[in-house]
Formats: C-alpha cells, structure tokens, sequence
C-alpha cells in the first residue's frame, strides 16, 4: 500500500512554481499576485486562507488578503469584487466559501471575472471544462488529477465510483475522469445519498473517489482489493486524546481501509494541500494568461 | 413493454407553445422567433433544420432560415452570428452542425450570444446547467428529461447507464439525470469506447441512454429485463427493400431489444423529434426572458 502524499507532492509543485516566478522576476516579467477574500471568523476558513496566501508567499506570488467582519453586506462583498476584477495587479482571486447567511454565495461567483476565477468555480469554466476547453479547473478536483497524473496511476478503462455529487468536487471530478486523455477515460459511475446500495458499487470500483462531507463514511469493507482510495473528505471530529480536543478525519475509514488499498490519501496531508498548489498553479497561469488572453 | 412515443409527445409540446404563443399574439406580445443558420448542402442537415423550420411555423413562431453555400468563409459566417446576436426580434437561434472543414465549429459556438443559445452548446449554459442553475439545456438531453417526464418513468435512485460520452447528449444527460430533483436523482455510470466490458455496465441499468452514433449497437441480452432504453441513435444504414435504398436505425438493436425492456423510444420517432420540441420551448423561454434577462 503506498500513501499519496498530498504533502511531498503540493511542496514539489510549489518549488515548481517558485522556480517559475524566479525566471519571470527575472526577467523583469509580471509576478504573479493570488488575492484572497475572508468574511467573517468562521475558524476553518481562516485556516484555509492562511495556508493559501503562506503558500504563495513561499513561491515568491504576490498576496493580498481581504478581510471584513460577518456583518459585511453583500452590497459591500460585490463592491470588493468588482475592484478586485478592475485591479490589473490581480491575476486570480477567491471569495473564501461559506459565507454568511445573508449573502448569496451564487451571486458572488457569477460577479467574478472568469478570467481571474482561479478556484474555477465560474459557471463559464465549468462549462469549457466539461467541454475540453481550456478553462481554469476547480481546485480540488484539479488537485486529484495532480495526484494521479504524479504518481502514474493508470486510469484508462478504470471503473471509477465518486461518491458525492457537489458542484465543486463530486460532479467536476467525475466529468473530469471520464473525459479523453490522461488521466481520464475512465468509466466513471456518480453515487450520492439517493444511490441504492452504495457499498455494493462503491465495491466494483477500481479508482473511489470520496468527497461525501461525512466522517469515515466509506468502510474497509466496501472498497476492492488493490483499489485506489482518493479521500477529499476534511472533517473534524471529537478526540478526548488531543489537546485541542478534535482531530480531523477524511471521508474514509482509514485505518480499515488503508491495509486494502494499493494506494491512499491521507487527511490531513492528502487532497487538502493539493488544492492549494492547484490554486496556485491555476493563479500562474492566470498571471500568464494561458487560459484567456 | 411501452413505446416512448416522441411524435406523439412533441406533437403535445407543439400544441401547448402553439396555445401560449397564441395567447402572447392576442395581448399584443412578442411572438417567440427562432433563426436558423445553415451552411453548405449536408442532406441530413438540411432534413434536420426544414424539420426545425416547420415545426416553428406550426407552433405559430416566426422563423428565419439563412442558408449559405459550403464555401461561406469563418469570418462571413461569424459576420452573420454577430449580426443574430445584435438583432433584437430574433430570440434564439442554431448554427446546424456539422459545418463545412474549413469552419471552427468551437469559435462559432463561443461566438454566439449565451442569451440567445437555444441549442444549449455555448460553456455559460453547459456550466449553468452542471452546476443547477437557469440555462439553456441542450437540447437532445432536455428532450430526454421530458420523455422521462411525460411518461412519469422513476428516476430517483434508478442505475442509469450512459453510452457516449459527446458534448452534446452523454455528458450533459449524465449531469442532468445525476442532479437532485425529478427527472434525476439517479446513480449514473457514463460509458465509452475505453469502457471495459461495455455489455456487464450496461447490464446493471434501470435506464439505458443510447448516444454513440454506431448503427444497432446495443444488443438484446445487453440489457436487463425491465429496462427503460433511450435511444439517440439517428443512423442511416443500406436496405435494399427501400425505395430510398436506406433506412433509419438507433443506436440499439430495436428487435433484440424492445421485448425486454419496459419502455423503449423508436427510431424514427422517439428522441429526435424530442430535440427539435426542445428547442421551440428554448426559444419561447428566450422570448419569454426567463432564463436571462
């Protein structure tokens, strides 16, 4: 059984990119610059924000951090948004989800220029991406194709079974690997809370994806000898055992379904990192205009 | 077993636009007007948009038909989508696929106005729709979910087996019959030339969708007793005992496989004149502004 290591693979893509920005400065070219929009205190989310400017910083991006209190109006939100998509600067940004109640988190990712959607969570880079064009991909399913295309995992005519059907993960992922080329051209099967039998066809699959939000919810007995295990699930669980009284757990048993599988994410140090460089990369090529002129 | 029958179906959606769009005309609105573009003398083409053409007039829509020679130029025809984006009596229009070699069929669907994309192909409504939001469905998959919906055939938690993986009907009726609601709620498995053991997937579907373009494909003990079978399939293969010298089969191995299955659609008359009945309450919803404004 061999760990997917989110976090030696997310540190190499970063020295990758560092690299990269090294040759732009330079050469006096533009540095790529990441901005990031927290409202609110929602605990997680500032962890996340903070890995993701910590992790620009340590490429040589430029960052910019904006953050407002939860009684930010959307009204005010939109505003942010709209300078952020006049700022030459800015290659790519992100509006750090969830938000709170009283703004329409759809709104905001549609007031997003495409161009510098970096999280590609824009209707329209969802859309070249089903249709193989070339698009900003959303970050944690990009993440995924980053682990498998690194560790050579074979995918072609693989059966793989995603098991969440979210707008960000499930149904991007699944449309993902199924599409031409490498990775992909996988027969991939979506299940959700409405699947009959989710064991038995989580069972057939060569390749799992599990991005369900509920802890430990896929079992070692549900998952073939010699499978692939991708576990996008970050969850956080009592644990008398730990100072802080938590610890977090992925969508997978590992401990029971690790000894079954010929390779595994681990959470922490799994997908979660490789969101962030998928951000970056994505931020890069944003600053390069590669995607859109 | 039942016959899912499209020319009986479309001919209801006929009746119900004509009724509307009579209503509109007697308050003094905006009858719903759909353009056609084609180029060059495809005969299937030309079968396909007179078929479109007609139906309008029927329904009581005004119509425009633009047809050019084969040898148009990219820049004459982009020239003619530019000028059906800015004309404001037109609510929606097609360009017939396929276009002569020398055309970009992807710059033109980008170039046409997502506002007035009644064939749901431009990435704003595949990503719109992907992710739950108004759009322009397109069309051969819409006319799916409304043959589904007609016939009040169960979906929730069904196994649906998808052949093909197009841009334009298995990708996005993969995503459709996957999404929460009705018709959806199904675990989808979408499948394609890399597909291992094509039969075994097939096999396990509650619903089978049809749409790899390879004449009599899907054979009779391909499929589970009970099935409900979509076929996309259009083909013309030679048949001597025809004045025409052809005649029109799907996907699926009609014969072999109607006596299995618990509802079927023929070819012709099942999922074909879905398409175009698709497209006419398209174009009302463009007329009407309920998708955009």
């Amino acid at each position: 059984m061999i760990i997917l290591d989110g976090k030696l693979l997310s540190e190499n893509i970063k020295s990758e990119l560092a690299a990269e920005v090294d040759i732009i400065r330079s050469r006096g070219g533009k540095v790529p610059h990441l901005a990031a929009v927290l409202i609110g205190e929602n605990p997680a989310s500032q962890v996340y924000v903070q890995s993701k400017i910590r992790s620009c910083e340590q490429a040589g991006f430029k960052s910019t951090l904006i953050q407002k209190s939860a009684d930010t109006t959307e009204a005010e939100l939109l505003e942010i948004v709209k300078q952020l998509n006049e700022d030459p600067d800015v290659d790519g940004f992100i509006v750090q989800l969830p938000l709170p109640k009283h703004i329409n988190e759809e709104r905001i990712t549609l007031a997003i220029d495409h161009r510098k959607d970096v999280d590609g969570f824009h209707p329209i880079n969802f859309g070249r991406m089903a249709q193989g064009l070339p698009a900003f991909l959303p970050a944690t399913p990009f993440g995924i194709m980053e682990i498998l295309r690194r560790y050579n995992i074979e995918t072609a005519g693989k059966h793989c079974v995603v098991v969440g059907r979210s707008n960000i993960v499930g149904t991007p992922i699944s449309i993902l690997l199924s599409r031409k080329g490498y990775p992909g051209d996988c027969t991939v099967t979506l299940t959700h809370s409405r699947t009959h039998d989710l064991p038995g066809e989580v069972r057939r699959a060569d390749i799992v994806v599990a991005a369900i939000g509920i802890p430990e919810f896929i079992k070692g007995n549900w998952v073939k000898e010699g499978a692939v295990v991708i576990d996008v699930g970050i969850n956080r669980v009592p644990d008398a055992t730990k100072k802080s009284g938590t610890r977090l757990v992925g969508d997978v048993a590992f401990d029971e379904v690790a000894p079954r599988s010929s390779h595994i994410t681990p959470v922490p140090g799994g997908v979660g990192l490789m969101t962030v460089a998928a951000l970056m990369v994505n931020t890069l090529k944003a600053c390069k205009k590669e995607i859109y002129q």
